[in-house]
């Protein structure tokens, strides 16, 4: 039984969080840099952006996660801190110093995150006194949850957060999330940032392979624009403060408890992403069924979704099936056009190699919805993969048209 | 010596061009059916889309091509016959035969293409008629040749045609090309239309791996939205009028000579499709160098090309390197940061992994140019590939979102 709970990545227990504009934004309300503290070390678990070329804080936390324990995050939004050379790798070392030295815990206990523009160096004076200021801050109401959930922001126009609860061995345990993302999102391995926290106690294994089995049917199946970020980071951090039974492979009823469970959060914050992708007005949910093959299904789903034609057909709110059937037929895996079964939003609109005739003419005001899902069965096997995209806007042109660097 | 000349496909000896109205476009004054006729039965070859939903057409004209003669094209535009089944393929095959009764040629003889709007059976009627007063109207004067050009045409906004001379063997060799293309524009293997005429006296063995050369460094290094096309078609028809020596591999000079005029054709055609993209407002040229391999090169350079971030930074003239550099870390080959350099028309922007300090301001007046030559340098090798595409703009959208089935 999974409930819904307030608090984000402070309703598990012993999390504190908090943070403070310090100049990186224009906004002087907006806050840039935050701080999420565990009174107890976590473990730890982590998936980083696949692009090679990544920012300083990826290098510098992809370490500090090997090592299997983190007691805190700094994260900064404003400034990515990527293609920033030697200096910009010493600034984020130097963020996880001063964030250890408030905390007295160890540097290679603090993970680093920063988004925003690329290629600027950290002004690290403000970066200093925003650490100095969110320590100060640190806390576990409302106010900080919400804080910290609108402190990771860049191009996002809502804060992205949630928690549960499960019991699990008769003990309550919670996690939470905030994440951010808005353009810039097509994962391979993990995208944007989410940063979850639970008081579960559970094994580093478990944990590890709990959060990539959740990542990949969430983060790793979103897509706004199909190009993927330098920053990008989906890390849980677990204390164990909740004292169930440890979690551990050997035990299949816990660990499908808290699979259940994180997996509710991670799907919760992939698709927050995606209805807040730039410009979006339509939130699409691709469906591709009878795949020979799981990894088929995501290639067919991925090209369908990245497909610029097929996004601005949705926003102009047409069926155009042409253009989703075309797309399966260049995603390079084997396709019998006789056997693709196509429907959008559960209305037949293309068989066996022929559109359904008559035209179905209520899916002219299917089309007209918010939500769009789109099923395509190849007739190849009973493999499945489901992916979550938006539509191309002329506001997302405008967006990122207008946007100088 | 490449002189460019009048006619397009009618330039070179013994072809005739005949085109009407016959009802595929609502415009009554568009042509929208044409044959292109050689007096004599030409060697022909050929490249399709390599999508696997492909159109009727390329189904039947796959198998002409096979044979190695080819005496006459039949194109319509405004109806692709896409996704139209087996009756599809059948009106496909009536369209070949229809075209062959007049010409007193055999329907094996004669390439289909369609392009237009997908998951419609042509109206056969009107297609019969179309193709009768085509041929009657069979000429090689100037209109001729305009006509035809336009009558290819469906979202293009300008007709593209080109006709070069060449001296091989001291006979004068013409080559001919029309050529349609604006949306569905990324080749994998040939694009659009293109349909190229030649009197040059060639073995079919070498016009194959002529047109296969000159295809890869154009058409295929081409991209306006990333969306491969079901009904794409490049096709080279050599009548032999010219009565030169018959080019073949084993001589080198002829053979360069020839190569050399056909690459200036298809390069020209492709570059015109890409300046034509729809919405386009700027032309993009993208340079990979120093690669380790062609294959390297180019996976970094469509990378970029299918960006809609530097797509549509590049639309609000931004010199956003960030997007640039960053695409290129997600294109799949081994990277580092430390050795890429990039420049922005000729201008150093991104140098060792930092970017150029102070910034170079001259760039904000380049962005404002319509051609913008993107060169990357990888520090891997020798190798290099050259792409062109256009922006993302808001016209773009409008035109597929508005576009309605």
């Amino acid at each position: 039984m999974i409930k819904v709970t307030n608090g984000g990545v402070i309703a598990p227990k012993g999390f504190k969080a908090g943070s403070v504009h310090c100049g990186l934004k224009r906004n002087i309300k907006s806050h840039d840099i935050a701080i999420i503290f565990s009174e107890q070390p976590c473990k730890v678990a982590a998936l980083f952006t696949t692009n090679r070329i990544a920012a300083a804080p990826i290098k510098y936390s992809k370490k500090v996660v090997q090592n299997g324990v983190v007691h805190a995050i700094v994260v900064n939004s404003g400034n990515s801190n990527s293609c920033t050379g030697k200096k910009g790798y010493k600034d984020a070392e130097t963020m996880a110093q001063l964030t250890s030295r408030h905390l007295n815990i160890k540097p290679d206990e603090v993970i680093v995150a920063s988004t925003g523009v690329i290629g600027h160096h950290l002004p690290m004076a403000k970066i200093k006194s925003g650490i100095s200021k969110s320590f100060a801050r640190l806390g576990n109401q409302n106010a900080h949850s919400i804080n910290i959930s609108k402190a990771i922001m860049t191009t996002d126009t809502v804060p992205k957060t949630i928690a549960v609860k499960t019991k699990i061995g008769g003990k309550e345990v919670t996690i939470g999330a905030i994440a951010k993302g808005s353009g810039m999102i097509s994962p391979k391995m993990a995208t944007m940032f989410c940063f979850i926290t639970t008081d579960a106690s559970i094994s580093l294994n478990t944990l590890r392979s709990c959060i990539k089995k959740s990542t990949d049917g969430s983060f790793n199946q979103i897509t706004v624009d199909g190009h993927m970020s330098t920053s990008d980071m989906v890390a849980i951090l677990a204390n164990g403060m909740a004292h169930n039974r440890n979690i551990t492979s050997s035990n299949k009823i816990d660990l499908a408890l808290f699979q259940k469970a994180l997996d509710y959060v991670t799907l919760n914050m992939a698709k927050a992403i995606v209805k807040d992708g730039e410009g979006a007005t339509k939130f699409i949910q691709i469906e591709i069924n009878e795949a020979k093959s799981t990894s088929d299904a995501k290639k067919v789903s991925r090209t369908i979704a990245e497909s610029p034609l097929v996004k601005t057909a949705i926003n102009g709110e047409d069926p155009n099936w042409g253009r989703i059937v075309s797309a399966a037929g260049y995603a390079g895996i084997p396709l019998d056009e006789s056997k693709l079964k196509l429907s959008v939003n559960k209305i037949m609109i293309y068989k066996n190699g022929l559109p359904v005739t008559p035209f179905p003419k209520k899916l002219l005001s299917e089309m007209k919805k918010n939500e769009i899902t789109i099923q395509l069965c190849l007739g190849k096997g009973n493999k499945s993969a489901t992916l979550w995209t938006c539509d191309l806007s002329k506001e997302y042109v405008k967006i990122n048209a207008d946007y100088h660097t």
